[in-house]
């Protein structure tokens, strides 16, 4: 006999089984319902693509994190390792196929090999949702209300969005001179949770010097309330007007629909990545702030412009899924119902296999999730085998089939002779 | 400017449109709702796996078809081929996490870098579906009246199932001296759909001699009706009496559940894969023969044994989703539901946006799926946006917003002065 070949993952892999795996559909479903409701629509593009293609937006970073090898026809290919540079080709390649301004949401898999130490996956799921064509402060709003309805119809109430806006900022480093070193500025508040503040102003003032930290750091520090802190941020970056007044128009659209209170205008969010312009956001569960953000995005001005002439503004973002459900779990906001059977048929005679399955078939009818045992084993083993799966009643059938015991195995109590139809209604009432 | 990147997807690669994303969707909630009523539960697994694990149970074909590279680590790693192989890796690392029988589905994409002349894509969604852990004609049964209730779900009425038996197919073959031939046997009739009487009688021919190809020809012919032929194969393999009992179980069960009419015991059926060593079966749509199988799978002795000496016997097949829904597409059976957004607000006046997403949230506490045109433009270019969209109604806000009229954008009629209340109602009779 050859020699056995171990059953191992790769590290930063993983398998789901079923419990993990209802969860995360439980949690994809609701996302994709409540993204419809706004008009969303869904779409799907290749995991695999034209290297080219993926690394036109990514940095060095993403260059040594990317799965990518030759294919059989010789082709440069790559894993995808997010799901906007995929959406910006796929705008590109059927811009004359889609009603502009296009509302899409994306849910699937994404690749990086990056370092696993902290807890992170080389394969994880992403959930995006954009609005492309269109830059103005309703889109900017709408992405932000369904950022927090999505929290809310997964049971998580209390989230906090964190928003600020990409111009209001390099106004005021171009006001201070420093635009030359801005992308370095703005990588270096986006630590401000990782390094913690003091950290933050020593690094500020070897990019920036002294006096442009003071400045810096009073910009970012938030005030009692919304308004006090925009009043800050006008006064310091008195040239934005423009964005100022767009951050202003999603903060009355807030109040107006009355989500408010969760939003947090926090000038020290800035997103590291260069492509935001405009506003930009992140999501944080009130009682679980350690995790760090579970929603992040922004304003883009051009979407697809490594590929198309045609200018695509949008707006957008995208749930970290696997963190948002390792949270939910925290939190115990995981779904109580699991989507496995409500009802076993046990197995007592092998002749009888297909009336097994036609009084199954039958219960399925009303609605109910029915087993059925495969093999006839003591009934001890087929009762133990319900509990494993959580199944709480078992039916057992008597005589010739025409009648059967409905047994609820919590309980342990039979209600014996009813016929099938009688039985589906005795497992809705003790499983509803 | 640097010069454009073409937007191309590779060859044998597809992205999906909203409309294709949501039939896709549909087809898989179905399918997924009909499995756990069966008692089915969802798994996943990774997309890049050891090439070790998935080479294990692959011929040189595969070998050719896999996309295999080394990753950051130098790990020689590979994209799964399909769905059966890291489910085997899948259950020999879990087998003590998981109640036996086990009966698990898992619907997802699989790579493969073959010849994409025959209109075959490269990556492609399998959806599988297998109960692992018990050798018995209920199981066998299960998985065949699975298959039928999962087309009826999607609404495919008039399938046909052919099923026959590997081990009576081997016990002819002993029977005639040439089981050391025996795969190239089963793997030429296997081809009959393709090449033909003629052409399968001449290949073997020249594999068995003329005297065993006639008692294989008289053997894979079917008789008039399922009895007839499980007498025709009784008289030519009369040492199987074991594996012809699992085939006339298995059909009795059939009859007793009224399903007997759609499945055809059709020994002609071998599925050429080695692994099969039971019951074996395909599943053609009656109105479209010419695609093929579109369900097909078997019984398979020890699905682990490359990775665990725990010996799993279990049955199971796999839907090769998108012939499928190229199947459904060609039957008009696709769903009716856009899943879209039912109504639009529009936009007369920027300072308002906060009511207009005010009222559009109102609307979809009523279930309602309500999109926001995002800029002010002209009222024909939105109504021309919500037209393209296939939105039937247009909300209209009237001056300070407590009351809206309702577009009917089909019938261009409108209803004015309402609440918007009264406008979910309205939307409501509009769409139902």
């Amino acid at each position: 006999m050859a020699e056995l070949i171990e059953p191992r993952l790769l590290k930063g892999f993983r398998d789901f089984l079923p419990a993990d795996e209802r969860e995360r559909q439980r949690i994809e479903e609701i996302l994709g319902r409540t993204f419809a409701a706004f008009g969303f629509e869904p779409i799907d593009t290749p995991i695999l693509e034209y290297t080219e293609i993926l690394l036109g937006k990514g940095g060095g970073e993403t260059d040594k994190q990317i799965y990518r090898f030759e294919d059989q026809g010789d082709r440069d290919v790559a894993m995808r390792y997010d799901l906007t540079v995929p959406f910006a080709r796929f705008m590109a390649l059927h811009l004359h196929e889609l009603p502009l301004p296009f509302k899409r949401f994306h849910i699937a898999k994404v690749f990086r090999g990056e370092n696993t130490q902290r807890g992170r996956y080389r394969e994880f799921v992403q959930c995006d949702f954009d609005i492309v064509g269109s830059d103005s402060a309703s889109a900017d709003f709408e992405i932000v209300l369904l950022m927090d309805r999505s929290f809310r119809a997964i049971g998580v109430d209390d989230v906090r969005i964190h928003l600020s806006h990409r111009g209001v900022f390099n106004s005021l480093l171009a006001r201070l001179g420093i635009a030359d070193r801005g992308e370095q500025v703005l990588r270096t508040v986006d630590k401000m949770r990782k390094i913690g503040e003091t950290e933050v102003r020593s690094q500020l003032e070897k990019i920036a010097g002294a006096a442009a930290t003071d400045t810096i750091m009073a910009y970012i520090t938030r005030g009692p309330d919304n308004e006090s802190t925009l009043e800050s941020m006008r006064s310091l970056a008195p040239d934005a007007a423009q964005d100022l007044r767009r951050l202003s128009d999603v903060l009355q659209a807030a109040k107006t629909v009355g989500i408010a209170d969760r939003i947090v205008l926090d000038p020290s969010v800035t997103r590291g990545l260069d492509y935001y312009t405009g506003i930009v956001f992140e999501t944080f569960l009130t009682a679980l702030p350690e995790i760090g953000s579970v929603c992040s995005g922004g304003r883009y001005n051009n979407l697809a412009g490594l590929y198309t002439k045609e200018r695509l503004p949008g707006v957008g973002t995208s749930i970290g899924l696997d963190r948002l459900i390792a949270g939910l779990e925290e939190l115990s906001v995981t779904g109580t119902q699991t989507g496995g059977a409500e009802a076993i048929v046990l197995c007592s005679d092998d002749a009888m296999t297909g009336r097994y399955h036609a009084i199954a078939d039958e219960l399925r009818t009303t609605g109910l999730r029915v087993d059925v045992y495969p093999e006839c084993r003591k009934l001890g083993q087929q009762y133990a085998f319900a509990e494993k799966k959580d199944i709480p009643v078992a039916v057992i059938v008597e005589g010739a089939g025409e009648t059967v015991t409905v047994r609820d195995l919590r309980s342990r109590t039979n209600d014996e002779g009813l016929t099938v139809g009688d039985a589906a209604r005795a497992i809705q009432a003790l499983t509803t």
